[in-house]
């Protein structure tokens, strides 16, 4: 013990220089925790404008709506910026409903899939399960689909939740998250075998919108991925023109999905009804925007930049509440507070509200290749055939004219519980500022930096680049058991306090990111 | 530890004469297990016959398919029995939907309470927040209310499971639960007040419904009583003809319900659509009916009855899988399982699978005053005017014709969970036999015998008269957390193994009783 704190206070002392302004930090958190707004933002970003699904009138809306409170306070070069890619076609839906008629009449529940047809009006046909994952699969149903509500996926078990649906960190847990797994090798065959089973995926699914088409079919059904009720959809048909958008798909609750089906291994006839209102907004693909602003810098480094950021769209089951109206809320906050208190940074603090994030990271991805870098086209023609996020390799990286005037960016994206630490995403130098600016948020709850990586969100846009692209730590709350891409995720499973938390400490780090002599300290780039 | 054993095996002696057959045990085990039944009796009550509210047609075609199950099996005395008091009037739902019209469009996940009325199609309006809960309620928002969607119950705040949703006991709370905490006393006031509040629901309740209904409302709504999109749905309205119906009444998820109040609280205009398809099958009270059905004794004390039970009726926002699908499919399987092993019993052995638990214990409480006996009409007339279950008296205990009769009544309702060891109501005597009854069955799980009242089902109609009623002892998995009354209440929250379990401790339970030298111990009758 003696021992462990020698170690302790001699590794304090190399990083001695670390200083963080305290009256600021007083005045960022008396803001943050007395006059917030994070709650009034994230109830207008949610339950008055929605869901905001990529390319949706709804996300349209959220672009508007945020550029509006930035002009408000007072940002600066408040704008829309349009991906390169056009994303594809909007879409939206207002009602949606499933009966069973016979062989009793009960209502379903189900929401349909984006991207999916609506039904123009109630339709009425015979359930029929069809497990349909593969071309085999296609082959085995071909001629026996026509007028038929098709039950695409083989009924799924409940699982007891064993554990409470609700989940905060305590010192223990926390002291886990600071160990690292050396990650294993993974063999050339494994890669290969993955980006195969990807890629057959990606393959297959237009396949079986054209089939289920040409059979005639109705409707397609799938279960929720979650049980008691819970609906966990995304994304079906093709947001693509020109694409075949499929049949009418639901996903239903695994309670009644297993009903259909067990009434089906009875051999009783299963007659339902289905009904989507549901529409797509263009006939041609539109572009994406992420929205920014920014306040300047006013110091020897105003040509260098702190990005804070957090993904704006979202899926439509809920209103993309945790999933991240949170973390949307906490950084326009963060915004809102540093303004509010005066800052006046040395470097420039740009927030970022990425769009298509739920489609693979696209506006923060775009973004950073666009200002900062990228990889390299492979030259392997498989590869190049590829999506970016199904490649294998990585090539060398093409620094953009940006690249160096990146001092750090965060990301808020595990739901709305409250900060506990940092992922360094193994950048070993950044732990000993990371501890210094988490102090004064110590006593709020805010106390680890942990080694570990963390990603499906948009600070990996930065990372792979070699950005200093930082992730925070959060209380798991309910994100992972219920509410994450689900018809739960709405304002009431949002803690208010949480993010009052977070915000303060979002903008903190902004602060000191802005403030500090150098920028933050980046690790090696990994290339091929 | 020395002393404590020494009176265990005293303990033990003294009761050394509770002989219990092990081959007959053994023979009804491997029926139980290795060729059961009750899944199929499960599937073909819950999933084929679907819900089963009390006086509706699922509730008759229940009635008639256990007595075909019984017949098939060679049961004798196979019969229907109406309850003396009318019941009311059948109710059956089909569909119901509710959608958000505006500010924005999207489905609210809402089913119908029982025993009010359809909408005859698609009704819109703009919803209201109008807490009803009081006569001044309803002056103070009279002439408000037409044309109106009305939300007559405050917003209520998500409460975070902080435990898991599925439960099992473990030695420690099974050693708990054999703990019993001496009742307090109420105060003659104390009682009085709980009496008054009850009584003043009663009366609201008709109230409320012709108030909503001379106001000209479109339809009310109320919160779900569960977070996480959970629809805990029973009964408004009225069963009872003559009576005012009410309005088109859905409980709501709480989720949604909430999402409207928050809406309302902001001055959005909210616009709703609502349709039920609901009817009575009625114009006029009808009678409940309980099922019957035996294996007459073959011995001395063939006149004598072990009777065992469960509630065939349910609420029908699921299929009443848990509640109580899973007691009648054990009780059901265990009269099974002794015809399949030939058991001759002493005494009859009598199913009875009860009407109207859910209104009140009604097909139990019909059955015992009917045939066992029930305490003298009270002469106050203010408690007289009171239903029986809202007196604070119970007067003098009139025993019937086949008081004497009954050797044992057993019971089963807390859902689908193994059994852990019985409930013995304070009756001591019954606790070394129970014990030796249970030891057969200690290497699947039930263990315990405690002293323990249990209440809210139907053994307490057998126990309040000095009968002995005991109910058992169950794992609760998930259901006080997601499934009692709820629409999850359906077949996949049931765990097979736990209701093979069960039907063999009840087959050996209702065997041994009816074997046994003696009835089943009494305790006093407490009467006033």
């Amino acid at each position: 013990m003696l021992l462990a704190a020698a170690v302790a206070m001699l590794v304090g002392g190399l990083h001695a220089e670390e200083r963080v302004d305290l009256s600021m930090t007083s005045r960022i958190r008396q803001e943050a925790f007395a006059k917030s707004q994070v709650m009034p933002l994230l109830e207008g970003l949610t339950e008055d404008i929605g869901p905001r699904l990529t390319n949706s009138p709804s996300m349209a809306k959220a672009n508007a709506w945020t550029r509006s409170k930035f002009n408000e306070w007072g940002l600066s070069n408040v704008h829309d910026e349009a991906l390169v890619e056009p994303f594809g076609r909007g879409w939206e839906f207002r009602s949606a409903s499933a009966e069973m008629l016979s062989p009793r009449a009960f209502p379903l529940h189900a929401l349909p899939k984006a991207w999916t047809p609506g039904t123009t009006g109630p339709v009425e046909g015979e359930a029929i399960a069809a497990k349909l994952e593969s071309k085999a699969d296609l082959d085995k149903f071909k001629g026996k689909l026509k007028g038929k509500i098709v039950f695409i996926a083989d009924a799924r078990a409940y699982k007891p939740g064993e554990k409470a649906d609700w989940h905060r960190e305590d010192d223990k847990s926390l002291a886990d998250m600071q160990s690292l797994a050396v990650p294993a090798d993974q063999t050339p065959e494994a890669k290969e075998e993955a980006r195969e089973r990807r890629r057959k995926r990606m393959e297959f699914a237009p396949m079986l919108n054209e089939f289920l088409v040409s059979e005639g079919a109705l409707a397609a059904v799938s279960p929720s991925g979650w049980d008691n009720g819970i609906l966990l959809v995304s994304g079906g048909g093709s947001r693509k023109a020109g694409e075949s958008v499929g049949m009418p798909t639901l996903a239903m609750s695994a309670e009644h999905y297993n009903t259909v089906m067990r009434a089906l291994d009875r051999k009783a006839p299963v007659r339902l009804r289905v009904n989507v209102d549901a529409n797509f907004t263009s006939d041609t693909d539109q572009p994406a925007y992420n929205t920014i602003a920014e306040i300047p810098g006013s110091g020897a480094h105003r040509d260098e930049v702190v990005i804070i950021g957090a993904h704006m769209d979202s899926w439509h089951a809920g209103t993309g509440a945790a999933d991240n109206g949170a973390g949307v809320a906490v950084m326009m906050e963060a915004m809102r507070i540093l303004k509010a208190v005066g800052a006046r940074p040395d470097r420039t603090i740009r927030i970022v509200l990425w769009t298509g994030e739920e489609q693979g990271l696209l506006g923060s991805a775009d973004y950073v290749s666009r200002h900062f870098g990228k990889f390299a086209e492979p030259t392997d023609p498989k590869e190049k055939a590829l999506p970016a996020f199904l490649r294998t390799t990585r090539g060398k990286l093409e620094p953009a004219k940006d690249y160096g005037k990146v001092a750090a960016y965060f990301n808020l994206d595990n739901g709305g519980g409250k900060i506990r630490g940092v992922y360094a995403q193994q950048n070993m130098a950044v732990t000993p500022i990371f501890e210094a600016w988490l102090k004064p948020f110590n006593d709020v709850g805010a106390t680890i930096v942990t080694q570990r990586d963390t990603g499906s969100t948009d600070h990996v846009s930065f990372d792979r680049v070699g950005l200093p692209g930082f992730q925070f730590v959060q209380d798991d709350l309910d994100y992972f058991t219920n509410v994450h891409h689900s018809d739960l995720d709405v304002l009431d499973h949002i803690v208010p306090e949480d993010l009052k938390q977070a915000s303060a400490i979002v903008a903190s780090f902004a602060y000191n990111a802005a403030m500090r002599q150098e920028k933050l300290p980046r690790k090696a780039v990994l290339e091929d």
